[in-house]
């Protein structure tokens, strides 16, 4: 069986970034996990002493406190600006982008509408930006019953699909005189979109390797799944099943975001062995 | 036969309005024909000796000069209001909103695109205020090369279909990072639209009345047509011929935004006595 990795995968370039600044920052707290994904997050805490508190309100005696690639709430930023904390600040420059234009835009009158997950911690901080009307939606029909302003800007969670946030902003326009659209879906997830779709139409087995609390990790997965039936999202090669391999010709590989290319490493390597 | 007219159809705002003006005016010449309506601009003439010139380097003596309901150029405007002539805007408002528009984001810098046809007057008209790039289009396709800024606007001819603007919008969507969007349909156009779409889906022959060269007659031709194979489009009741309604149940009617009941009346009576 061959084994082929996705053209794009892994690793983008706010998550470098902020492990980068969290293995400099040493001794830090950060609020809220930095990436999503436990065994990176294991890996700072044993190498660097980088712990991982669930909120501002867990923050004792630290001196450091590091923000998560995902971004907290506004109020929580100022909260701990003003505590005199050393504030460390690891927000995917991609994820403040969205929160500048929500700020910007609620200013200015416009409604927000956010494509995203109500109860993911990068669209909590970016929705805490707004101070008028903000409505976080998966899908249009959310948005039926909602008397909007004839002004909406639109913005998305940087890790969702393009497909639905062209449909939401279809719908936007049938209800509202302007919609503007900001994209601000990051490259990185659009590379690894495309890529892993163009893999998984070849492959027989396709393993997807994240967290499974990562929203781009999942995106990569749903993918996967509509082109190749045989389609595994697993955290470490420990999920690996050889069962799973059993006659295939090709086996394609992705992994979210987060996801190091050490892990990715062993996933190959205990694949290999099953052959 | 049943005869059913549309549940919105003919006569718009800005026609109705357009017109009253230049009963008013009175020896006055248009710029170009008033409405996409031959008939009742020959009404116009005969009634009230409102005559219509080509363009603005055909005045000659006159004292008054009515700009059309699709709006002119800007440097049009600005050589009339030099000349000294008594200039009388029949624009319809629906068409000088999207000139606002134009002109507004072209000053702040957006590239901007406009949905319609090129050589239609109500675009040449808007296209005329912007001071920057401006893409004129009917399919996303002609914007494939096309190097375009990263902040783009977004505007609509008022009688273009809803859908293939979202489909133009979702092209831009992959391409900029913020796409301005301004539903600059009107209201009068969708009525119409919806009414035609609903009318056709039931009725065995459909006849649309209105001018040949009346955009938003030809996408009510052209919506009625996917329902109802026996659409004919026709300016007035001399094209009806006798044959389209044999062993017909019913008879579906609706007129562009130009077209005067007086017309749709002669049809109808017409038609009736085929029965």
């Amino acid at each position: 069986m061959k084994i082929e990795l996705a053209s794009s995968y892994g690793f983008c370039f706010g998550v470098k970034r902020a492990i980068k600044i969290a293995e400099n920052a040493k001794d830090a707290a950060t609020i809220g996990p930095l990436i999503h994904n436990n065994e990176e997050i294991n890996r700072l805490r044993q190498n660097f002493n980088v712990k991982t508190l669930e909120g501002i309100d867990e923050l004792t005696d630290e001196k450091k406190a590091i923000i998560r690639t995902h971004g907290i709430t506004k109020s929580d930023l100022e909260q701990l600006n003003k505590s005199g904390i050393n504030v460390i600040d690891a927000t995917c420059p991609f994820v403040t982008k969205p929160q500048q234009i929500c700020e910007k835009m609620s200013n200015e009158g416009y409604d927000i509408v956010i494509f995203g997950d109500e109860n993911h911690p990068e669209i909590k901080g970016v929705k805490s930006y707004a101070k008028g009307n903000v409505y976080v939606v998966l899908e249009e029909d959310e948005l039926k019953n909602v008397k909007l302003n004839q002004r909406v800007a639109v913005i998305s969670q940087t890790t969702k699909k393009i497909e639905k946030f062209m449909q939401i902003v279809s719908f936007l326009m049938l209800k509202v005189k302007e919609v503007r659209v900001f994209n601000t879906i990051c490259n990185a997830t659009f590379e690894n979109q495309e890529a892993v779709d163009a893999l998984s139409k070849r492959a027989d087995v396709m393993i997807i390797i994240g967290g499974k609390n990562s929203s781009n990790t999942k995106q990569l997965y749903s993918i996967a799944k509509q082109n190749c039936t045989d389609s595994y999202l697993i955290e470490n090669e420990t999920e690996l099943n050889k069962i799973w391999f059993n006659n295939k010709d090709l086996c394609g590989i992705s992994a979210g975001a987060s996801t190091p290319d050490w892990i990715i490493q062993k996933v190959i390597d205990k694949i290999e062995n099953f052959n």
